[in-house]
C-alpha cells in the first residue's frame, strides 16, 4: 500500500543517529535496550508486551471487582520486615528510626479481611534486596495480592485462583492470540478447570523415578521437571504443589489437621515456573503463639500483627502472583526484563 | 426484627474485653482508632470510607481502560530526585549507591508515552519525607497519575480530567449515593462538565476584591475563598486555576506561546482543596534545556530524562490526584487518615 499525504505537520524532530537500533536487523544487547527503553519499544513486537501485560492487569482486577473483592492500597513503609528479615531494603525515617521497604502486603492484606472488608486484592511494587541476579529475580516488582475471608480450606483459595486465571488467559486470548502467535510463535491457552494437583510428596516421587541422585527439595530445576511432566501426563500447562512440609513455610501458614508436619499450602506453576505461593493462614492466636515460637522467631517483634487474631479474626487464605512473571511464561521470552517497564536489579536503577 | 439461629458455629472467638470501642458511644482518638485499624473498621460507617474509595478508584481505571489508556507500573526506587530533591527519603543500595523513592512517576509517565503507549496511567504509591504533620499530608500515599500523548493543548488534558471526574462521582452516587448521605449527611453531587476556570490572575484579583491586605500567592487558604467564591457564583464544587506563573512550577512545564511568564499549566480544587496539578509539557529539547537552565538545575543530572526529548517525543500532558483526598473531602472528613487504610506520618510507622 502506498499513502499519499496532502499536508504533514512536524510535531517534533528526531535527531537521524539514534543510540540503539531497534527495528533487530542489528543485535542489541537487553541491557543496552534497557538503557534506551523509550527507543526500544518504538518496536512493535516489544510494545506488544506491555499491552498483554495491560490486559492481564486489567483481567485479574476485573474479576477480583466482579466477585465482590475490595481493592486495597497498603503501606510499603513498614517498621518491621514482613517475611524473615532478610533481603530487606533499609531507610532512615524521621527521629532517628528506621524503616524497611515491605516485601509483600502479606500482614496488611490479612488485616484487611479481619477489618470486615473479608475479600481483598492488592496490585502494588514489593522490593527484594536480593544480591543476586537471575532473569527471574528483580529488586523491585508488580506484586498481585489476593485473600479470602470465611474459607473452608486452602482449596478454596486454589478454586477461586484458577477460574481467575482462566478468565485472565481467555481475554488475552481474545484480544492478542493471534498477534501473540504471529510475533513469537506462542500459542495461547485457555486452562481447564480444575488444574492438576499433585502433593509435595507426590512430586518428590515423581522426580526420584527420574532422577539417578536422590531428590529431596524442589527447587526451579525441579519444578521444570514437574512442569514437563505433567503438561506430557495431563496436557496442562498449571499443576498446584499442594502440602508443602511444615518446615518449609513460614510460621503463619495453618497446618493440617491430621499432620502437623504438613501445611494447608500450595504453590503454582505454570510452564514449570513457580508463579504464586499460597496458603490457608492459621487465625487462632494461641497456635500462632505456638508457631511462632516453633520457628524460633521473637513474638514481641510481631505483637501488633499477632494481636490481631485475638479479637475474632475468620478463618481466611491468598495467594500472590507478579503479573510480569506471567507475562514472561506466556511469551516465552526468557527474562522477566523484558515484561519489566523499567526494571531494577543490583545493577540496574535507570532509567 | 428478630432473628433465631437454630445451629451457631464458631469460627474464632474474641477476648472479651477491647482495646477500643468502635461503637463510637465513647469518643476515641484517631491516633488511637489507627493503633487499633482492624478494630476500629468494624464500625460499618468507617468501613463505608473504604468502600467508596474501592469504587472511586475502581472507577478511575475502568474509565482509562474505556478510553484505551495503557496501565503501568513504575519503578519507586529511582537513581535522582523526581521533583526538587526535597523531601527524599535516601536508601542504600547495592555498591555503596545512594537510591531515593519517588515521590512521583512523573518522569516515567513521560517515558512510556514517548516509548509509543501515547496515552498511559498509573496507581501506586508516592513518597513523601515530608516533616510537617498536617491533616492533609502523609509521608507515603496512593497516587494517580494519567498522561496523555497528542494533544493540542492543556486543555486536552482538563476536558479528560472533568469528564473522568463525572465518570467517578456518577458511580459513586449510583452505589453508595443514599448510604453516604445517611451516614455522612452528605449530598453526593455529580458535577456538569465544563467545569469553572479561572485564571491564577483572575483568582488573586477575586482574592484581593475580598481581602484588606494584599494577596499575592494561592495557598490552601486561598485555595478555600476561591472554592467557596465559585460555589455560590457558579453552583459547581470544582473549579481549575490555570495560567500559572512560570515561577511556580517545575521547568518541564511548557510555556505560553504568547507569554513565557505563564505556563500552560493548571489546578484542580474540589470543595476548595487542590486535588490536582496538571500541565502540558514541554516536549522540545531545545526549550527543554534552556528552561532546566533558567530554574538553576543541572542538566547533567537529568541527561536520561533530558536525552529523551531528542528522538521526536510527541506533545503531551497530564495529571494526578490522590484518590484518598478526593474520598475525604466526598465524605467531609476533616483528615485524611480517616481515607487511608493504614496511614503513614512522621510519627506512625504501624500498623
Amino acid at each position: 500500500m502506498e499513502i499519499k499525504p496532502e499536508e504533514i505537520e512536524i510535531l517534533n524532530k528526531s535527531e537521524s543517529s539514534l543510540p540503539i537500533d531497534f527495528s533487530d536487523k542489528v543485535n542489541t544487547s537487553l541491557s543496552k535496550r534497557l538503557d534506551w527503553r523509550y527507543l526500544d519499544l518504538r518496536n512493535p513486537d516489544r510494545l506488544l508486551i506491555f499491552k498483554v501485560l495491560n490486559t492481564v492487569e486489567r483481567a485479574m482486577k476485573e474479576y477480583c471487582y466482579k466477585k465482590g473483592l475490595i481493592e486495597i492500597n497498603t503501606p510499603k513503609l513498614m517498621s518491621i520486615a514482613s517475611e524473615t528479615g532478610a533481603e530487606l531494603f533499609e531507610l532512615d525515617y524521621f527521629e532517628d528510626r528506621k524503616a524497611y521497604l515491605a516485601q509483600s502486603p502479606q500482614i496488611y492484606k490479612q488485616m484487611a479481611v479481619a477489618s470486615g472488608m473479608e475479600k481483598v486484592f492488592e496490585q502494588g511494587p514489593v522490593f527484594r534486596a536480593n544480591p543476586s541476579h537471575t532473569s527471574r529475580h528483580d529488586t523491585e516488582f508488580t506484586m498481585f495480592d489476593v485473600e479470602l475471608g470465611f474459607i473452608d480450606s486452602e482449596e478454596d483459595v486454589m478454586e477461586f485462583e484458577e477460574k481467575w486465571l482462566q478468565y485472565i488467559f481467555k481475554k488475552v486470548k481474545e484480544k492478542h492470540g493471534e498477534e501473540i502467535d504471529r510475533t513469537f510463535g506462542v500459542e495461547v491457552k485457555v486452562p481447564e478447570i480444575p488444574f492438576p494437583r499433585v502433593t509435595w510428596n507426590e512430586a518428590l516421587e515423581t522426580l526420584n523415578e527420574k532422577s539417578k541422585e536422590e531428590v529431596k527439595e524442589i527447587g526451579s530445576n525441579e519444578e521444570k521437571e514437574i512442569g514437563k511432566h505433567v503438561e506430557e501426563k495431563n496436557n496442562h500447562e498449571f499443576v498446584f504443589i499442594t502440602e508443602f512440609p511444615y518446615e518449609e513455610r513460614p510460621f503463619y501458614h495453618m497446618k493440617k489437621e491430621d499432620d502437623p508436619n504438613i501445611t494447608k499450602s500450595f504453590d503454582l506453576l505454570f510452564k514449570g515456573l513457580e508463579i504464586t505461593t499460597g496458603a490457608q493462614r492459621e487465625h487462632r492466636h494461641e497456635k500462632l503463639m505456638e508457631q511462632i515460637k516453633e520457628k524460633r522467631m521473637k513474638a514481641e517483634k510481631y505483637k501488633f500483627y499477632l494481636d490481631m487474631f485475638k479479637y475474632g479474626c475468620p478463618p481466611h487464605g491468598g495467594y500472590s502472583v507478579s503479573p510480569t512473571r506471567i507475562v514472561m511464561k506466556i511469551l516465552e521470552l526468557g527474562n522477566v526484563r523484558e515484561s519489566t517497564l523499567f526494571p531494577r536489579d543490583t545493577e540496574r536503577l535507570k532509567p
